[in-house]
Formats: structure tokens, sequence, C-alpha cells
């Protein structure tokens, strides 16, 4: 399942590396030894956990039946424009956040308003592909990620 | 889009009245002035949300397309199946009964537990069917109902 | 901090064991050879994780307050009578029973709404002590010790 | 109960002009023509919700409880260190954020990480008093005004 979900970001041209600065961009000023491995090796974790594989696949199917006019309307139409009053993208991004307690609400609110690397780019390209679901999962694996940093080293010190 | 959602309910098997029935059995024992017409209003305000019905589009849309075997592998086998680990079906749920506060999450656990009247007939249907999302989806319209009973009756007190 | 948690509960009458029988009646109809000694272990993982440990603390410190006459009104009064529209409590319990995913709602509210047990006693003391926080905490660690069961079963097969 | 919570939080510093003043720099960007007077208006509406004014009642008694040294250890220094891990705050916050549905977490994030007005001058009066609860709360309430507002200019056009 972990690469399944793994493969199908990538499919949306998201990478572990892409999301991976993200994580050391927001954790360093805490962390000042931090590696980009070691971002990864937490988003791997992050990626093991049955809820976050099952929001990804959720959502990213969604995108995907959305991009090929396979959904009724009107439904089709709010998933296209990503209707702002939508909320089930940040119902899913949620459910991943959770997972490590809620810490990883502020990054996630932070990274879906500012949008820096990888989650802007999914945001410019709506243009061109249904990226509804996948800004808010990508944003919400990242905070994860940071949230189990956080954990992890506080539980070494 | 309060009419869609109810002729989607009604075409999956659940109507107005299925559901103020189990309003009614939770709520008279504490307000036994209650009719099953007030249910039936607190049903249309629940519905009126914007939340509650995109929570209802989406999570039926899925439960339709895994009937059909227009989703992708694993997710087409873990809807069909109704896998208990799944867990997003219950996140959309929640975003169903926070309308009205947290005091709609008893009530939406006690109904997703015993199933009782449409909550059962429609488990009962799972072998013909896939009511993954739809089970819970109902649960929760009928425990939002049942929270803003609880709010406007004490308003009024 | 897990050792603090398990005497704050003590202290105000669960033990360990009131809360493994409930686990245990809730999961042995899914898992024939669940033991409750297996049931103690898992409520002993739940109670390590950082978040449960702060609802716990944050929980039974309002109640204690309460008891107290500690507190400023109208907070005060609406603790002390378990005011229905509260949902504070709730809320604290849902970030115990997330922290295994969403499965563990549905445990949750029937506990809640049925009250066996340890939770009904809880509910009893209520006329000689504040017991608002602790009945929803209890319920929530044990729905959140089934879902561990429920996914610890899963990866062994 | 609404008076009693805007004057919670008028004794802590926050008064709702400069709650309102972020809602406007948050908003303006899409509603060009909105005023500082609707802010103020839909913030009114917010604090008319039970499940706010539950929140703002519980957060700002634990703040004040942690200033006067009237709770236990170790949640005594939890929430005068403000830890990071701590999470009852956020927990808290996104029962006011939910009102309006999902839509308020990005906004709640954002303004949890950026730290603009009122909620940089209470982070940084942490060395002298408890804010642990407070600029989480005002936060949420900031971010339940925007949905409100994007809620309502949707339902008009």
């Amino acid at each position: 399942m972990k690469d399944i979900a793994i493969n199908l970001l990538e499919e949306r041209g998201v990478t572990l590396e892409d999301m991976a600065v993200l994580v050391l961009d927001l954790q360093k000023k805490y962390y000042d030894d931090l590696t980009i491995e070691e971002c990864i090796e937490n988003l791997h974790h992050v990626l093991e956990k049955r809820e976050v594989q099952n929001a990804i696949l959720t959502g990213i199917a969604l995108d995907k039946l959305a991009e090929k006019d396979m959904l009724e309307e009107p439904l089709l139409s709010i998933l296209k424009k990503d209707e702002p009053l939508y909320g089930i993208d940040e119902i899913l991004a949620l459910s991943i956040t959770n997972v490590y307690g809620s810490i990883g609400l502020t990054n996630f609110g932070y990274l879906d308003k500012v949008k820096p690397g990888i989650i802007g780019k999914l945001n410019e390209d709506k243009e061109k592909k249904c990226n509804t679901f996948i800004d808010d999962l990508v944003a919400a694996i990242i905070a994860a990620a940071c949230a189990r940093i956080a954990h992890s080293k506080k539980e070494v010190l």
C-alpha cells in the first residue's frame, strides 16, 4: 500500500524529495543538524500509516476522475474549479495531520496559504490538471512529517 | 444543491422520513412533545449546509463508482469490502456532525454501532450494493439533526 | 507522564482493569482469542501517546477544579451540571480517538451513549463528584485501544 | 454568554477591533468592498455560537489558572512554557474553526505560524503572562469569521 501511495504521488508529479525540501525548510530553524535524509525517512514513516495511504488513494482517485470527466455534476464542476467552499479536500488532509496530533495543523494551514515549492507548482498546474485534492494532501503529509520530527526529537532529549 | 443531495439519498434508498424516524427515536426521551414533522424540518436545515451537501455528493459518488468498477485498485476492493480500517467514510461523516458542534459525535457513534432502522437496512444491502459511505453519511445527518434540536430547544428555554 | 496519567485516572476511580474489561467486551466478537492481558497491553500503548496524556491531564484538572469551586462562573456551573451543550469534553476525547484514526469514533460514541461498566459508574457518581470530562476521556481511551487492536491484528494477518 | 466571552477576551488584552483588522487583511484581496464594520459584524456572529463561547471560557480559564499557579504539575509547567507538543490549545481552536466548516483551517494555521497583529502581541507577552490558549483561540475566531464571510458572500452571488 505504501508503494502504491508513493507511486500515485509521483504519477501526479510529487516526489519524496519535493516534500523533504519543504520539511527541512520548516524544521531547520528548530533543529539545525536536521538533514534532508532524516526528512525523507520521516516522510516514509508518515506514508506507512494506513490513514495516510487511504486519504492519498481516495483524494487522488477523485482528482483523476474529475480530470477524465467521470464524475456527475455538480461534483465534477466543483472539483474542476477547486471551489473554495468545497472543504472535503481539507477534511481528508486533516485525517493525515491528525496522525501525529494537533500540532501538525499550524504547518498544514501555513503551507496551504503560502504555497511554497511543490505546493505552489501543483497550484499553478490547476489550469491543465485537476489538483484539488493533491495540493492539500501534500501539505498535510509535509506537516505530519514535521510533527513526527518534533515528537521524536523531544523523546530523545 | 440541497435538492440534488436529497435526490441522491433517495436514489440510494434513503428518504427524509427514514431518517426522521431515527431522529425522533433518539430525541423523544428528552423532548416528549417532539413531532416527526419537527424532525423532518431539522433534517432540512442540516441538508441546507454546504459542508453536508459536499460530503453527501462526494461519498455517494465514491459508492456509485465502486459499484460500477470505475475505481482503480486497491481502492476499489477496499470500498467494495467496506474494509474496517479504511476510515475515510467516518472522516466525511465527521465533517457533517461537526456542523453543530461536537455534541453530535455520541449519537453518530451509537447509530454506526447499533445500526437501527434505515442504517441497518443499508448495511444488509451491502451484499448487492456498495454502501460504504452512505451508511456513515446517514448516521451523521441524523446525529446532526439531533444536535440541532438540542441547540434550538435550549435557545428557546 | 504516563504514570502520572494512570495515577490521575486511579485517583478518580478508574483502573486499567476497568477499561480492559470494556475493551475485551467490544472486541472479543471479532478476535475470539483476545485476552484481558492483551487489552491491558494495548491500553498501555494508548497511554504512552503524548496527546492522550495531555488530554487526560487537562480534562481531569478541570473536573477537580470544578469540584473545589475553583473556576469562575459560568464555566463552574456548566461543568458541575455537565451541561449537554458544552462539547469541550467530547473535543478532548476526540483528540484521543484520533490517535489511531477515525475508526475509533464509532466505539467512542457507542460507549458514551450506552455507558457500560466503569463509564456508567462514573456517570452515576456525578451527583457527588464532577465527572464531566473523565467519562468521555475513559470512553475515548477504550475506543482508541480497540482501534489499536484492529490495526495490529490486521498487520499480522 | 457572548458578552462574557467578549469581556474575557478584553480582560486578556484582545478587542473585537484587533481581530477585525486581521479579518480585513486576510479577506480584502477577495472582496475589495469589505469594510471593518462588516468584519466586526461577522466576528459577532462567530461569538454567538455556543461552541465558540465554550472554547473561549475553557481556554482562558486554563491560562488564568496557570498564571496564578493554581494547576497541578506537570500541567502547570506545560502551560506556562507553552510546550510545543501540548496540542490541546490547537484542539480547542479547531472546535472554533469547525463551526463554519473545514475552510477555516488554512487561515487558522497561517495566523498561528506568521503571528500578525494582535496574535504576535499575545505571543510576545508570554514572558509575563500565560497566553498558551488565547493566541490559538484568537487565530481561530479570526479564521472562523473569514470562513463566514466566504460563505455569506457566496450565498449572495
